[in-house]
């Protein structure tokens, strides 16, 4: 199963070069899976207000075709793997109704209890990973 | 008493229009006045550690003419307005070595106590009245 | 007539004070004005197309209450004075359901030709000028 | 060689988990080559002028450990690979007099002519690739 997110691209997203900056990607990635935690009954903030959070841990963004400004996007993401204190979420990026891809990306996010600092690892709650587990059939 | 802050302006914070992003001089601004703080020996950390924040309250900017990728930009900052409980800055965006004012501007923060929630107003800690009112003469 | 545009808050737009930036405000309300132009038939990038730009002149924001992560917030938006090459737009943002304002706002845009650089002025559009005038009636 | 480029964090680029957030690195990345780009003789910005373009094709980073406001960073660049129409910069981020990593990273970039749309691969000028194979000596 997969969720997918629509974001329309904000004028202060684009660069002098006419298109999509780069960075703007990221706070697609991170709207698209706090959209499906929040969907899937796990509201991210409801989990922070329980002491636990989920940094990313690794990033990365294969960009193959420029987004514009006004573009209507759809960010596709699913559950790619998880792991006892991380999940890893893959993504795509396209236009509505354009087969063509705009972005791959891959987030991999670590739990960890906010109680302490520096932040240290902690298992995953249970109902989560169950909610997530369940996307994977 | 003025402080003279340097920005480089950064690519992502263009825009398709060629110029920065009137969204960008929100962040000149704020460094602008932090590094003032630490300069006059209050660091915001510091501050906030103890328990007080400087939340905006009035956020004002007039752009006279835009500034590009690459810009050395000059924020010059001054203490405006001192109440009991708040700090009014006054600025200038200029490039360096150029007359011609980019953007002037006028913040206005609030003195909060972090430990409740709502923030609610308190008075501006003596030493950093002091410090803001000896640039004044 | 106003017009509403809702938005929810991206986790990037916390600092970390646990509230909404206040430099997230300016792309709430870019947003809101790009919307409500669309909305109205004529959406801005076809207006830069045709060589026409609506770059911020004036922007300014008071801040009355913290908005949070997670928060659904509506933005309404109205023309507030049209001049011969100025629109400004006064807003408010509220969280949805709820009366109370979070913040205010007032941006006036000059209507520039992007053809020549330095931007100069140029008379609004006959049809947004239209479209923008009966929307105050 | 490499290059060692300095950032203060600032303020808006905290989450409300107190640490950096995780989209601000790929602003310091991209501060970093362009100040290197400078450097060595070759400012992005007269680039475009030219009509050559180097926008990110891939981008990867991993992130260690947290950073926070008013961190003094040290972002060290170097060329990681040079293709006919590519070039990878590797990265490391830490404070300043710290060893441990706080960030790795890696970003591709194409070159691309900008007098087209979409944007067509072309080689990298001979003096820009001149200048970054002198630094992998």
């Amino acid at each position: 199963m997969v969720y997918q997110h629509h974001v329309r691209v904000r004028y202060g997203e684009t660069d002098q070069m006419g298109v999509v900056h780069h960075g703007a990607y990221v706070a697609y990635l991170e709207e698209a899976r706090t959209e499906w935690l929040r969907e899937l009954g796990h509201p991210y903030g409801a989990l922070e207000k329980a002491g636990i959070g989920l940094p990313v841990r690794n990033l990365s963004i294969r960009y193959r075709a420029a987004a514009h400004y006004e573009d209507h996007l759809v960010v596709t993401i699913w559950v790619q793997r998880l792991r006892a204190a991380s999940i890893t979420f893959g993504y795509t990026i396209r236009r509505v109704d354009e087969e063509a891809m705009l972005a791959q990306a891959e987030v991999e996010l670590a739990c960890v209890s906010l109680a302490q600092r520096p932040l240290t690892a902690q298992a995953l709650p249970a109902e989560i990973r169950a909610a997530l587990e369940a996307t994977q059939q």
